[in-house]
């Protein structure tokens, strides 16, 4: 047992493997732990996982944010060895093996660092304080209010410049996370909202997608992106490709040409916007360079072919936040899960003796949707999908991988009533506030700054 | 039309009658109105109408809060002459006629004033501070993200006394809130969480009802009250009747015997704990009273038969913030939705020239629901029903009147999931942000501090 207050009667001769971040990765190895003589404990600073591939359905208001987590200890209620605690980390000291967390100490034998990512501006102004991420649940909500809010100040608004601000959404960023987003929220505002507002012309209503690079969807095959931008501009959405966005501003986007690099400010175009959501650029989390580990210019930690960092080897990096010197992976949920596993199968391996394996990624595919009857599958680097086959299927993955029966039943539901009605309900502003600061119980423990130190 | 920018070629010759709260009241006038050459207003500062009867189910980790709440735009999208806009109302200038909200000033030809009720403390000393209300899905959220945390928390605990506090949930007030929030607490906490926390005792956890009178459910008949005591006891729960809370402090709750008014603080006992949920009281909304109209001692305004104000006939009050003067009616759904359509038909009646007729109450009965098989229903005062039968028809009746049929198919999965897998799957700490803040939408608005006139 980890915590003194846990203490009640576990054998203490088992290993201690501290998993931080119970995303993809961190689950996927705790989960590899099963039946195994190592006392696990999984840290994060939420009680729920998060399915990140549904996200874009939070934001554009088809699924409840209930719907796409699910509580850390249903997932693992059937692993007695795995025990989870709602934790934020502070530090970990890698030479003493030391996780420090709000309210004590734990000293691990293995340590799965699994942070997951964040949004990286590179640098560009304006973009961390008026641009909007998606990185988390948290976002998607706040994303959620922020569409919804926008046609309701609409309305209201009398001056036409400023309702034209407010009726502008641009999403930066051509990848997987911009396209779902941007069709997405087509879908809600040209098929849903357009009931709600009856005195706002809609024909002033602008969803613009900027990609830097010359095509969308840049890691799948050309046929593939040719469609999804052709399928983008049927939906209403304006695609400006070779656009890179010099500046943000609370009332504006600004972008220019990414050909005429030199030609600075030049050329520079901008969109009156007061919705600017940026998926453009991800990095590393950076608790790791803050902890002492040695990242690379993209926030990674570059680590050995097994998932060992080089210096530490009882330390483990898997999921968005591992970088391996063999390969170069994407950032996608089967490479985090895949690498989970593999890091929980070395600990075992060393454990008993032996000596860990490299990780070996087998790539499944790829696939994005778009709108109803529209998305784009590759599968194994070979076989392109698209339209309806595509579309069917990429529900019936994302169904299938979510966790929770229970969540499958209401995620199944509300698809089939939005694609039935074309109606989405979940088009709330939902004013909550964070635990920490409504929470009596979480600001007494945090006063009283004692922390208990587990051996 | 009412707003500036809404101003899209309506024929400005009819009346305007401007609704404030969107709440069962608010609701049913609008909806009372539909066909008539009236053009309506509704205001509220959610986007939202809450069905505020299965507001427990949220907290204790049932229902999503989406699920009992419904777009305010999705139930007038089919009365075209109903408007609606979220905004906060500042003021309302009743001999001017005008309403006052964050961004504009309306005028009304009629008003009905709908905004419902707030928690009341007595001026005892700490509930204000140290306690948590259950009078909006904000606060069933914010209670849920508590109770989950004091579990969370207490896992982690090393001192005993500590654990104890975090580990005692008191629930103030016996009537038809506090059962039902005691028996599903009792449900969740023995019947899910215990699965959750293997390493907590929970024979350490305590849920407390304090009733300051004799009997809980004051309003039904002694059989049922008795059954209801009976049930909870069954369930786990502490029933403490007669008993007044005197203090609470942010570690205890301290209450005394009801009947011993005169030895005041002599046999003042604690409970000590870190989570009190007041239920023990209920006033009218108190903007009533700062708006300048005279107020009850309960902070409700009273008003004619006819729900009209006497200093302003064309003020009519309806739902929790109504006392008219003929009869008291409990603060009840069925009576603010019936209010609701009486001050419709009485102004409907007004401008044709006829009188406005009194309001005649209908009383179709109360039921309570406690957990699992148990429930109390009392119909039109005469028949009485507790156990299987009283409890499907309370789920039958909720379901029924929950608003959207979508809402209905969600709610009834949840229940049929959590009656047969005895799993309450919402159990989630949700930090989410308020939309003002989040939101430079709403932010830079209220920036140009200009008001709208409209006439």
């Amino acid at each position: 047992m980890f915590l003194v207050s846990l203490n009640v009667g576990r054998i203490m001769n088992n290993r201690r493997v501290v998993i931080i971040g119970a995303g993809f990765a961190g689950i996927s190895a705790a989960r590899e732990f099963a039946g195994n003589a190592v006392d696990v404990l999984l840290l994060d600073r939420n009680n729920y996982h998060t399915f990140l591939p549904l996200l874009h359905q939070v934001v554009t208001c088809e699924l409840e944010p209930e719907h796409i987590i699910c509580p850390i200890r249903k997932l693992i209620q059937t692993q007695p060895n795995v025990q989870f605690a709602t934790n934020e980390v502070k530090r970990v000291d890698f030479v003493s093996q030391v996780v420090e967390t709000n309210n004590c100490l734990i000293h691990y034998d293995y340590l799965v660092l699994a942070c997951g990512s964040t949004s990286q501006f590179f640098g560009i102004p304006g973009v961390s304080e008026y641009s909007f991420s998606l990185k988390n649940l948290e976002d998607s909500v706040i994303l959620r209010n922020q569409i919804v809010s926008c046609f309701e100040l609409a309305q209201e608004e009398a001056d036409i410049c400023r309702r034209q601000e407010l009726l502008t959404f641009t999403i930066v960023g051509g990848g997987a996370t911009g396209v779902e987003l941007a069709g997405e929220l087509a879908e809600l505002i040209y098929g849903t909202l357009v009931n709600d507002y009856p005195v706002i012309n809609f024909r002033q209503v602008r969803v613009v997608l900027l990609q830097a690079g010359d095509k969308l969807l840049p890691e799948m095959p050309l046929r593939l992106s040719v469609y999804a931008k052709r399928q983008l501009q049927k939906m209403g959405v304006e695609v400006k490709v070779a656009s890179r966005v010099a500046k943000v501003m609370e009332n504006a986007v600004y972008w220019e040409n990414s050909h005429f690099k030199d030609l600075h400010f030049k050329d520079l175009q901008a969109i009156p916007c007061r919705t600017v959501i940026w998926t453009a650029g991800v990095c590393g989390n950076p608790v790791a360079k803050k902890w002492g580990l040695v990242t690379d210019s993209n926030g990674k930690v570059t680590v050995l072919p097994t998932l060992q960092v080089p210096e530490y080897p009882q330390v483990y990096i898997v999921g968005d936040l591992a970088a391996p010197q063999n390969e170069q992976l994407p950032m996608l949920a089967p490479v985090a899960t895949q690498q989970g596993a593999t890091a929980a199968r070395n600990i075992l391996r060393h454990i008993k003796g032996k000596n860990p394996q490299p990780m070996r990624y087998q790539h499944q595919g790829s696939m994005v949707i778009i709108g109803r009857h529209a998305a784009v599958v590759n599968l194994f680097g070979k076989v392109n999908l698209t339209g309806f086959v595509a579309w069917l299927l990429w529900l019936f993955v994302h169904l299938a991988f979510l966790p929770s029966t229970r969540n499958r039943f209401h995620v199944l539901l509300n698809w089939l009533w939005s694609y039935f009605s074309r109606d989405r309900s979940v088009r709330l502003i939902l004013p909550l506030y964070p635990a920490s600061k409504s929470n009596p119980a979480t600001q007494s423990t945090s006063d009283n700054n004692k922390r208990v130190e587990i051996n």
